[in-house]
């Protein structure tokens, strides 16, 4: 579907001078940096949630920080909208056109402009892949931590706007806990240096404002990231339950037991067998579902604590437990994991993402919750996420083709939040919210606290020219969708079901 | 010396009807909440920077987060400054009061509100002492990480406010790093929730823009702080050199080795001398400098870390290398570090803590060079500090009661800072900006970043009322300072001469 969002009822922003626009862009950009045609433009309507699109009135395609600046400076001298792009992988809508925006592509600043193994730094530009950095860091055995599983494709920039996690963060945390500085240019060009080498920069910490602030405040030119040693051992262990509520609690024991594992993943029957047909990985087909733990240190502990895990498992029920007897082993248990989310469409022709958090040792009951949901709606859902950190990715499996599956996957995506939230958790864990769960922060915030994230807001963009409609609602917004503020008790989501 | 603020030449802040305040403010407070007697108020005139003094007008002794949202109504409503205050330790003067200023002392906000192990959280107001916390956890195996010399005394609030680190941080991060949620309350009294269990709450990261903030955003009434399984094993191991560059060059070569130390102190032979009379650590009172380093962990990794720790020390030509024998010894070895600083007493009247950060590798030289400034200038420096951070702590002994020697101390830190800055560091690593270095950040930063910077404390505290004067300068104090912002190269520092 298009996205609802329609410039011609949005008063906000003047009609603009097309033509003196492409003028002035062409002035700023090289010859092959500016697209205007629908065709040529239609990679870009959406990212990686892709039942939103939106139209973008121009595509930029700049090469320098330069001809980024250039392109902002063209954008608030004539009042339009611009959208940031990174590799377009976000699952929330991040990188959704506005429609009649400048859609500005950092794809083309993708350089690694210096590693330096003493410091255990590397400065990328935004472009850089998150897999390429770690690539680039491993002649010095050093690695970046934070990964997506869309890190063979998603970008450093996107990775910095998002606040991205992955399977190590439950060891290593989120992007703001692995990088030290950021250039980013304001929609008036002008270029702040953000965070650096001190251990704890004077004034405001606008390094951690930025993280996660998904395009609305600047753009990302450059980030200097941190790299950790790559550690001199790591062993996968695979556990397998009967039932989901087991898998469930053996996680909360690893945790509680004081372990701290490099990624603790879990995988349900429906994931897992796609996984497996997709990556034959070797995982069980006949469990409820999988547990893999990762441990990461020296040899000795890796042992000590491995031996650990697995007795708390079997405590907790496992059917079976595996450790990876080599190094082609591990790679097999992970790639099966990371094919999980592209082996869905082996089920279906399209899944809806939730990225719901709560707390761990209640993963069991909400387990079982959507078990019984999916049932009720007849719509399968697969469920493959971050154990550890009690990040569920519930996959809905949908056809779009088929009239109102679409609308019935949203609504049970919304019923599963729900269960979430009642269970203490949380309507959003690492993907943002993006243009996806915005009327949702109307029932996550108060008032006084949506007011303090627009005037934050204005003190960046006062215009609101950076990626409108994201992240964060307006207040009538709120109004509108009839989103109620309880905090600490119930929330409605009635208007989940009018997205 | 009392402030130069001075609220007469002031244009900003109104006169206020005191009488009128102290009506509206005893309305709010409890019968011994308000103190109004410059007696009784003498005490909060200075913090930890003694050597700067401000008189407040008022000062309110809230209990309750009601009380404190009731005094900021009344400072908003009266348009009078309110300065925050915790346990008054902090050594940038971020508590000094703007003179006529209500001084809001958060000391009686003093409970543990709940300790969740499972969890592995605490839930603490703002005036709970920092030791007080892992006293509170020990009994469930737990500890609050981040632990500044001030530990006994200091307070969490404080922490926050100033991104505390402490000779754990190395390992375990700053206050940023450990804290899950902050409850605080703009200067309309309103309640705002920063940060959560989530993973990476929704919306921007208040939580950290709010962490650091030195008072200025608004007043914190309670912290969600992160615990930590206390390591099953720690030891120290102590170094002595001959001189305090081979003992710099240590330290670099003990993190390039990739040990991540829990601590990796120094104290040159003053410090180490002193700290030994007053604290009798058992220190070696003939070594140039020591090194002490703390392993945390599994026992076979601390034992072999801790050999590879011993390796490099006698590569880098460590004239003793000795482990601390039992636990006994090892808190020895840490008494006198801790006890560093009060043991400057001994040696001078007065002392001037400079808080510098310079790359590790570079210890050596700097170090060098502080002792030729000292020499130059006929002030003794002793210098005790976090070196695994590069986050220098020269302190400036003099004697305030000798016209001129606080000028010379003052001036001798100017040069200190220099020599940092010329070696590729900065003039702040963990004790805050506060009233000490508020020139110093005209320097540091950009036009554009101090603009940003101050949009962001008006999208807060539109008025100004909150801490004004500290961390952020304006332009026209920029301006007025004659300082010079020069990006990656040479700053100049002619303006600390004239503090």
């Amino acid at each position: 579907m298009l996205d609802r969002f329609d410039p011609r009822l949005d008063p906000t922003f003047a009609a603009v001078d097309r033509a003196a626009l492409i003028r002035r862009l062409k002035g700023v950009l090289p010859a092959d940096g500016l697209l205007s045609a629908p065709e040529a433009m239609a990679v870009y309507e959406s990212d990686g949630l892709a039942a939103y699109r939106g139209r973008p009135g121009l595509v930029a395609l700049p090469r320098t920080a330069d001809e980024v600046s250039g392109v902002l400076l063209a954008c608030a001298a004539f009042g339009v909208p611009v959208v940031a792009r990174g590799a377009g992988t976000g699952l929330s809508g991040g990188a959704l056109p506005f429609p009649g925006c400048v859609l500005l592509s950092l794809a083309r600043l993708d350089r690694i402009l210096s590693i330096d193994p003493d410091a255990r730094t590397a400065r990328v530009q935004p472009g850089v892949r998150n897999l390429a950095i770690s690539q680039a860091a491993a002649p010095f055995g050093l690695f970046y931590a934070p990964d997506p599983s869309s890190q063979l494709a998603c970008s450093i920039g996107g990775n910095v706007a998002e606040n991205a996690g992955g399977v190590h963060c439950l060891k290593y945390g989120l992007t703001v806990h692995n990088i030290q500085a950021i250039r980013m240019l304001t929609i008036d060009g002008e270029a702040l240096d953000l965070g650096g080498e001190a251990l704890d920069a004077p004034g405001f910490d606008l390094m951690a404002l930025m993280t996660g602030s998904e395009g609305l405040l600047g753009v990302i030119t450059e980030v200097t990231v941190e790299l950790l040693p790559l550690p001199a051992h790591a062993r996968v262990l695979l556990a397998a339950f009967a039932d989901v509520r087991h898998a469930g609690e053996a996680v909360a024991a690893i945790i509680a037991a004081g372990i701290v594992p490099a990624g603790l993943e879990m995988m349900d029957n429906l994931a897992l067998t796609a996984a497996e047909s997709y990556a034959h990985a070797g995982y069980p087909v006949g469990a409820a579902a999988i547990l893999l733990c990762e441990i990461d240190g020296a040899a000795v502990d890796v042992a000590e604590e491995l031996a650990r895990v697995a007795a708390v498992c079997e405590a907790a029920g496992a059917t079976e437990v595996r450790l990876a007897k080599d190094e082609a082993e591990r790679m097999r248990f992970w790639a099966g994991r990371k094919g999980a989310f592209p082996a869905m469409g082996r089920l279906a022709p399209d899944y809806y993402c939730i990225d719901g958090t709560i707390p761990r040792r209640r993963l069991g009951n909400v387990l079982e919750e959507i078990g019984r949901l999916s049932s009720a709606r007849g719509l399968a859902v697969a469920n493959v996420f971050h154990a550890g950190d009690g990040n569920l990715h519930p996959l809905i499996l949908y056809d779009a083709n088929e009239p109102g599956q679409m609308e019935r996957a949203e609504a049970l995506g919304g019923a599963i939040l729900e269960a979430c939230v009642a269970a203490g958790g949380t309507i959003t864990g690492e993907h943002g919210v993006g243009r996806e769960k915005i009327n949702q922060m109307c029932a996550q915030f108060s008032i006084p606290e949506i007011e303090i994230f627009a005037a934050i807001k204005a003190a960046f963009d006062p215009a609101g020219l950076l990626n409108p409609g994201k992240a964060i609602p307006t207040l009538a917004r709120c109004a509108e969708y009839g989103a109620m503020h309880v905090h600490g008790g119930a929330v409605r989501f009635s208007e989940l079901e009018r997205l």
